[in-house]
């Protein structure tokens, strides 16, 4: 009985009272009293109460799934033995509502183990809203019950519910149903009970305790019975109504109840013959109680389904007091205690189930997300871009976290920054951290900088493993017949020969419509088999993520076990793999198993296309990369949290952060948030990429570009003399200049607004402001900012004083995604490969034309054969000139744009044309930075990062 | 004042009254009467218990410091405002008795966020073992109260101490010491109040409940006051004691109060003003409560060192149900789901600081575990050793993890495996997994063999690292100066130069203990600026994990930007690189980060070894290692637990996972618990080696040797025909052979037994059953095995049946452990090196004598004059027979062993012998593994691995 079962959930020890004799009684409710007719009265009472509740939690279900028309709430019993009662009186209830139940039978004699493996699976389990335990006394520890998931304890057994229960704040716990059932037949009491006394006979346990709460809350006296029959006889007399919890072989005459109180009883004892035969016909107060378990169960599932739903961010904020002069990144970064991971994702609205916890402090989130806030609307999109840059880097990396930081942390605006994973390369060579800088960083520094979440490891696998298999491959087939490779390839198992999916694929392919291994003619056996790459036509390389320049151009398969098939290739660095742009355009799994599938690693010797499929590869591609899709979740300096997904090179691939990443993050800040987003470069290659080639996969559209400038490339664009690393800075960069300052705006400046209105979107200048420079050329960039064009132009102080110093670039951030916004690419897809790079120079870089080399020419020729000509274009330019040559500064004029070399990915999906040399590995100084990089193991501090 | 802080923090609702009011007032205790003496006598019972629970407290305290000497508990109070009256009146208890407190003072307007930070800081703060707020009422919200880790909570004011409060259950929460004050009061009345009734005025809140709850269980009769002042004045005549918990502004006369009964106030208003003036020189209650907050602070102290013991397990094993004919690996690991591991975590006694989660199923554990569990004594150490294998495998893994399951999951023995954790190459290539198999298996093995937590892509990453700085040093040696050298190696920064430490390390080693970089002369400056690496001496090869055969000869430098400076080198695969060694013998940090910076990657060409710290990189491997180092957590398909870490090659390496995984699971399992690892290749390989080398740098030592043999690779070395993979087996294998069986076991079983006894350790022969093994076949290997000197022999079945058919195993090696043990090493690390070999060559292989080659004799001359001649010996020899000549089965007598070279890990500490050709780059098959390996896009689901 449902009763028996809640009876014993709320003692606190094993009852003495063997749990036979329990199972024999029978509780039933009795409204009585010993004048008149008033029995009668308080019956119909408790029918009509019965069907209310029923009534309006059946009302709940049906709004519920009118919501969600595929949620279907179970109730799972636990229970020991095969005893159906609880069952059926539940089932009928949940039919009556709208639930299932399931039901789950353990051994008579189980152990906690069963139970609590029981439980567990229940808890984890997303159909199941409600666990109701129907176990012996004895089963009911306290580990029983409190591993059960609040969340689903719809009896209110767990101590926290309890807790929650006595302390009023009934938000999130469940009331006992059969306290709710007393509750309902109390409160339905005529004449109102309010300012009356409820005696609890037997109410020592926690349901007693609940009870106590709930009808002192509720405006009744409640008293507990105590000590002998004589003060019980007198509490009796003198109560309002009496609620039998536990009594018992104790006889509880009706002579000792008031006339006109109320009695409801857990026993039977209490009645007369007579009585008792009237009452057996009576509804029972186990429906009712079943009922509000019911009615528990629907409010689980209204809160499983509220939580599923974009929840308004809470998002704590983490303090800081930035320090004069500004310590070391590192010396920042550990000052500051990050938010534990699951915490920061709860903030922001995540499930725990959507959090993969790598550490403490980063998390992959599963894309199961996206279909959970499938129907949410989209935060506003805004692009990081900058001016063209010294080689020192003007900041938009730290332009980016303070930009969020004032959003999230100060404006109380939910924001995200997304970022691109850092090669670990540069870390240990010249360039040190990629984290931000100063009060504009995300943390950890370290865990940001170094291994992550492991993706680049897992690209430099997956692109390695294609390498390995292309050389195999060749060797393979130039050392044995057709019919050996065919026989390898296909061989026979337990005599059973069968092509595998991806071989099907490679037959269809080739046109060849066969699955029977035994009926391809010899020259599909051939054509099949041999894959014929040309080794001098084979385009794809190995990967490290070191700086290895002795890997730029080197001779592999040396040993005799190669037979003499040495060939010259070279490595990359690891973000330069066609994998790592993949990754950053998928946006899907399955879009990016396709895109590894399509993925041309060179061209067979009668100039066919060899793919990823083609080497039988692609699906152990698509389980190395299967964790790396996910993007990884990290935190700012002040708690607000950040994306880091994905880092291909800004040259020969895109340079933008995943698809994927700003996807999530888009539904996750909601309608008025916002997610930043960096290009890498200066806006005429990352910009440009950026809307032309990333926004064409995602289908986002952008609502405002942040242009990042500083005074020092100003300056240099405006004349001022050469900036390189390593070097002192010259006077002119350090002195108040306001004519070069002018002249920077006038050209460059101006030129990389005029592309953003290009493609229709409103551009707001962020001054990246370094000590050196002064009020007259803060003022000065911001006034000819907004004469070219710009929106607004502020200056921004984020690395010394954290958000707080780029509030004012936030407000006009905000204010600018009010503007009118008329994207538009810049090119139409259709139009011809040359026509398309044509464009991209005249318009974007100034150019009066293109020239193509003989090289150039017959690529596109063969790329268009191919069918590759509506990819977009990837140009690989240099970063330090809006044209081909560095050393021109400002905007040039009047250049023909030459192209060298045009080259292809396919499975990221475009075609890259080369202005000039680009360099896929760098190389280690005289003196990398790892001279300085140190652990201390006693600590485990990091030291030299910076 | 506490008491203000306490009731206000058990009030569920804000205040209406102003904060300002309550601070006016003064909580009193007050036990009076309306009759002669009998104050004097109630005041007197207060003092005399105050002093009680402050003696007993502290007794309690100085026998936790007795165990713990360097334990300072203390509390921290977080209140709004500088008030200190609070802060006083703890600090004066604390004193007492010999905690500290910590205050934390915000602003009095502070926000929830900024009370939220202070406590998540205290929650993580180990030194911290009790948080009190002392804050507005409407600041105590539902968030703020439970944020408080229910452990630190010892005002018992979070829903979920609340909860275990009215359950009764105790065990672990915290009685409010407000609540205990008052119950001290009550208990220590005279005469007793038992079967009394106690009326609480004003206790609607979870304070009041608590009281009730309390006052019920101590025998006493619980009231609350109710109603108008008419029922209130008939209540207090009729109470023995009364306890005004919150009156307001209510006058109770004393006159209501019944002779004799005991009064407890928290208001002044009660008393006369003859009477207030006499109890201001009283001890407040208010001491009482701070004394009761003592005790739950030493409480909690108490309970987390009890948490830093040892605890006995409570694992939580998986039900397995083996079905028949066996699933593959791949679908039997997906059938099972594993325990989060957490809870796994939690299981085994680890606490939840010292673990690093890696998504659900994997997590790194902490080091600082083996500094709490330091005291603890190891449980037992059993090595999975096997005899010679045929080229298939015998089963070892399986064998280990089976065995595991059945101590675990079946005897109920605490134990674990330490596994290895596989190279991701063969993976992809021939091998498959290397989770184990069957139903004896690492889950989720997709897990396990995939990245894991990213050891060996941090392996790589370090290795990689060597190797670029090696060229590039070579690179910039050969076309600087040394002035040009110096210059840019201690570069001016700011105008001041300065060594690094690491630079400081090389400067020492070269004899010149300068500091200023100014004072060296011209040669010292040559000789630190150059390293002087003779490139055809560089014996450090780039790794990656993946099967690539092309790279094992390769030449690279080939680029014009490398000047010419082209050299000829090679991959090895990840598992290969001396960094891997190292991962697996370190025993700390600190051990790990002093290998790295030993390790020799080449001779200068005055014939000095050049080691990673020359290079200035040790700091940044062990900075890229610092994760690593942390041995994963994962479980057996029966949820029992497994340490993967480390993999080191078998043959130019040591094949043995990591001392460091072992030292922690002896230390988790306890005094009578099994750690079970796993040795590389045959017995006379990974036992020798395990014995020799992983023994002498942990210091552990074995108590028994499981040595597994299957009755395929007995029948071979009884003289059966080729077993070759992919080849299907020759009839003898399948059917019923005894003259093979036995030739095998008397040849190999008995040479490997002897081994083992070699090293003074007891073997237990586990035989892998196969389904063609016939009953007369299993019956014959153990019984020649124990006449061969095992202290056992049994069959396993645990690849059927998992742990339940590995449980005869169990049993003999948990019989076996109590065997005589005398272990002893091999050979004396002082002999020559030669020697050493021709121990190993003559007792454990069997030769006749050892013949070195004359480079092997250069070798060995070499690294004596270096003074590596003290490092063990890792023979790098074939595992496919004992002697030298693979195809050589059985026992082989009468040969010589020729020794190819020799060449050393210095870094991981040992000297290795080539006997033959060791390959240390596999290579992919025409269809490799990955052509039936795949993803689906949609359930995530991997298929194709075995």
């Amino acid at each position: 009985f449902s009763s028996i079962y809640c009876l014993h959930a709320f003692r606190h020890e094993p009852e003495p009272t063997c749990p036979r004799h329990l199972q024999r009684s029978s509780f039933q409710q009795v409204y009585t009293c010993m004048h008149g007719d008033e029995v009668i009265l308080l019956l119909i009472c408790l029918i009509f109460s019965g069907r209310e509740v029923i009534q309006s939690t059946k009302e709940a279900m049906v709004a519920l799934q009118r919501e969600n028309p595929s949620l279907q709430p179970v109730l799972a019993i636990i229970q020991a033995g095969k005893d159906d009662n609880l069952l059926e009186i539940n089932e009928k209830m949940a039919g009556k509502i709208g639930l299932s139940i399931t039901q789950i039978c353990l051994p008579k004699e189980c152990t906690e183990d069963e139970i609590l493996e029981e439980i567990l699976k229940l808890n984890e389990d997303p159909r199941v809203h409600g666990v109701c335990l129907h176990l012996p006394p004895a089963s009911l520890t306290s580990r029983v019950l409190n591993t059960i998931k609040p969340e689903k304890d719809v009896d209110g057994i767990s101590d926290l519910n309890m807790g929650r229960l006595v302390r009023g704040d009934m938000s999130k716990g469940f009331v006992p149903p059969t306290a709710s059932a007393v509750m309902e037949l109390l409160e339905r009491h005529e004449p109102p009970l309010t300012g009356k006394t409820v005696l609890l006979v037997g109410g020592e346990g926690p349901l007693g305790v609940a009870l106590q709460c709930l009808i002192e809350r509720s405006g009744m006296v409640a008293l507990k019975s105590h000590g002998s029959s004589e003060v019980l006889q007198r509490q009796v007399m003198q109560a309002d109504a009496v609620v039998l919890l536990q009594t018992g072989h104790m006889n509880l005459p009706p002579t000792w109840i008031k006339p006109g109180a109320a009695v409801i009883s857990f026993e039977p004892s209490l009645m007369t013959d007579d009585h008792a035969a009237e009452m057996s016909s009576q509804p029972k107060i186990g429906h009712l109680i079943a009922a509000y378990r019911m009615q528990n169960v629907v409010r689980s599932s209204s809160h499983w389904l509220h939580e599923q739903q974009y929840k308004a961010w809470r998002l704590r904020s983490l303090k800081l007091q930035p320090l004069t002069p500004v310590p070391s990144d590192i010396e920042i970064s550990r000052a500051q205690t990050p938010k534990p991971v699951d915490q920061l994702a709860e903030e922001i609205g995540l499930l725990p189930e959507e959090l993969e916890a790598y550490g403490r402090t980063k998390a992959k989130v599963r894309l199961s997300m996206l279909d959970r806030l499938h129907a949410q609307p989209d935060g506003k999109y805004v692009l990081v871009a900058g001016i063209t840059p010294t080689p020192l880097g003007e900041g938009k990396s730290t332009v980016t976290i303070g930009l969020v930081q004032a959003l999230s942390a100060h404006l109380k605006l939910n924001s995200f920054a997304c970022l691109r994973q850092p090669s670990q390369g540069p870390t240990f060579g010249v360039k040190g951290g990629a984290a931000g800088g100063g009060y504009a960083q995300v943390i950890p520094m370290e865990e940001f900088n170094l291994h992550l979440t492991g993706d680049i490891h897992a690209i430099t696998a997956a692109n390695n493993l294609v390498a390995a298999a292309i050389d195999a491959r060749m060797l393979h087939e130039a050392t044995q017949s057709d019919k050996a490779l065919y026989n390898r390839l296909v061989p026979s198992v337990n005599g059973v020969r069968r092509f595998s999916p991806i071989q099907i694929a490679r037959l269809r392919r080739l046109g060849i419509d066969k699955t029977d291994p035994g009926s391809l003619m010899p020259e599909e056996v051939s054509a099949f088999v041999r894959l014929d790459l040309d080794p001098s036509k084979v385009t794809w390389q190995r990967v490290v993520d070191t700086n290895d320049r002795f890997l730029r151009k080197i001779t592999v398969g040396q040993a005799s076990t190669e037979k003499g098939q040495m060939r010259e290739t070279g490595f990359d660095i690891a973000v330069a793999s066609e994998i790592m742009a993949i990754l950053a355009l998928a946006d899907s799994l399955s879009d990016m198993k396709n895109r590894l599938a399509r993925m041309v690693v060179g061209t067979s010797r009668s100039g066919q296309p060899v793919t990823a499929e083609d080497l039988g590869v692609s699906g152990a591609l698509a389980v190395l990369m299967k964790d790396a899709i996910k993007p990884t979740l990290m935190q700012t300096l002040e708690g607000t949290p950040v994306f880091v997904h994905a880092g291909p090179f800004a040259n020969i691939a895109h340079g933008n952060s995943s698809v994927l990443a700003d996807k999530l993050a888009l539904k996750l800040v909601g309608r008025n948030g916002f997610v930043v987003t960096e290009a890498g470069f200066g806006a005429d290659i990352g910009m440009e990429k950026f809307f032309n080639i990333k926004c064409r996969a995602s289908g986002l559209r952008p609502n405002v570009v942040v242009l990042v400038a500083t005074v020092r490339a100003l300056k240099m664009h405006g004349g001022g003399p050469n900036v390189s690393a390593g070097a002192p800075l010259p006077r002119e960069y350090i002195d108040e200049n306001l004519d070069l300052v002018a002249g920077g705006c006038r050209s460059n400046l101006r030129k990389q607004i005029q592309i953003a209105h290009l493609f229709g979107v409103p551009v707001v200048v962020a001054l990246n402001v370094f000590k050196t420079d002064t009020q007259a050329e803060i003022d000065l960039v911001c006034q000819i900012a907004k004469e070219c064009g710009a929106s607004d132009a502020v200056p921004c102080h984020h690395w010394a004083q954290g958000g707080r110093g780029s509030l004012e670039l936030a407000q006009a951030v905000n204010e600018a995604t009010s503007r009118p916004n008329n994207f538009q690419f810049l090119y139409n897809l259709e139009i011809p490969i040359v026509e398309k790079i044509r464009t991209i120079a005249q318009k974007v870089y100034g150019a009066d034309d293109i020239e193509l080399s003989p090289e150039a020419k017959a690529k596109i020729d063969y790329y268009n054969q191919q069918g590759f000509g509506t990819l977009p274009i990837c140009m690989a330019k240099t970063h330090l000139s809006l044209s081909h040559m560095p050393e021109k500064k400002g905007a040039p004029t009047g250049f023909i744009l030459p192209i060298r070399d045009v080259r292809a990915s396919i499975g990221a999906g475009f075609i890259y044309p080369l202005v000039g040399t680009m360099s896929t590995m760098p190389g280690l100084p005289t003196r990398p930075c790892f001279y300085d990089i140190d652990l201390d193991p006693v600590t485990e501090e990091i030291t030299g990062l910076f």
